[in-house]
């Protein structure tokens, strides 16, 4: 909406920044991005985000958002044209289930694969893949979740894959691939392979870098 | 709507099926209730919550719906009168904030008094009063979140009062209490002395006992 004064407070690495970055885009919305040095929060984040101060923080007119998803949804919700999420309630309540699947049961799983060694591990790696095939249930073989066109569910949950990829590299571990993930690996495809989604995406060495940097920190402390 | 088929699937001593009763309850909704045992879930549960195999699921014509907050939205999608989400987008985005905070930092912090001794006991105990205090904080004296009517934030945290009340008993702590959290209190009061929100509540001896049951458990896999 013109006149509209929209800024996201983000972080480079975090893909809940990611999400929100996606959402604006694929909506059409400029916006003002501050990228926030998490080591030293800015007075902005903390006046903003004061429960959790953490990012992402979109302000909009002065009135800030946090938490992703409920990002995510008020973009959808202010910004009305290519809805992100579906426009029949039980689908709207499916994409919904699903996205709160994939951030209870997916990514959490995966990143314990670097704290965990020998049988544990395995067993991480075991329940991750379960849930990871449980994801791919849900999409029935469609393009996207919605059908045709990019939505919520892919926003919420499509920073898996290139996390993914590099937490099994520093971890050692395989939890995802084509051979028998098919339909989950090419929903993954869909989407990130569409120009404004990738541009998104940090660079593969810097991310690696940093989760990397994770790795060794969270390993130096579990020890 | 006339001619709709409402069937919950639920267990009594659940407060994530006692959001959806009051749910209900306050569209108006006529509904089958089916009593499920958990330790021996019927069909119709794996059938229609096949991947948590947990309550409440609503089934709404032959659809069903899991997780207590998504079933929620859905009502309130699919019943438009008397709304639970506020209708302006930016107090929608705080409602879902807040019941996602009371879901992720209130409640389980106070159920680890029942895991822990000692030094650690307080620690969880003040920092569950810290949290306490922050949705308090949100409430900014008005009688419910949305203003003059019971709302989302009610439906969602409203039994985060009964429920501490009885693990404070049986843990020998003090997380809430009317001198330091008067406005949480009252709020508290405001919702839960509304007779149609009342009468969903499990009686308090019989849900002593399973709370009781719990922390026994609990405490014997714990150590």
């Amino acid at each position: 909406m013109a006149g509209d004064k929209v800024t996201l407070l983000g972080f480079w690495g975090s893909p809940f920044a990611l999400r929100v970055k996606w959402a604006l885009k694929l909506k059409g919305v400029d916006y003002e991005y501050i990228e926030e040095d998490l080591s030293n929060k800015s007075p902005l984040l903390l006046l903003y985000n004061p429960v959790h101060k953490k990012v992402p923080v979109l302000v909009h007119n002065s009135n800030p958002v946090a938490e992703s998803l409920v990002i995510i949804e008020y973009i959808d919700e202010v910004w009305k044209g290519n809805p992100l999420l579906p426009l029949d309630p039980h689908e709207r309540a499916k994409a919904r289930f699903w996205a709160k699947f994939a951030d209870e049961k997916c990514m959490g799983v995966i990143i314990r694969t670097f704290l965990t060694e020998g049988e544990e591990k395995d067993k991480v790696v075991k329940e991750a893949r379960e849930n990871l095939k449980s994801l791919e249930g849900a999409l029935e073989g469609k393009k996207f979740f919605g059908g045709e066109t990019i939505g919520y569910l892919e926003i919420a949950a499509g920073w898996i894959r290139p996390w993914t990829q590099i937490v099994e590299e520093i971890a050692g571990v395989k939890v995802m691939d084509a051979e028998t993930m098919p339909l989950l690996n090419t929903w993954f495809d869909n989407f990130l392979q569409v120009p404004a989604v990738k541009e998104c995406i940090p660079p593969r060495d810097k991310l690696r870098e940093h989760l990397k940097g994770l790795y060794v920190l969270w390993r130096g402390s579990s020890t």
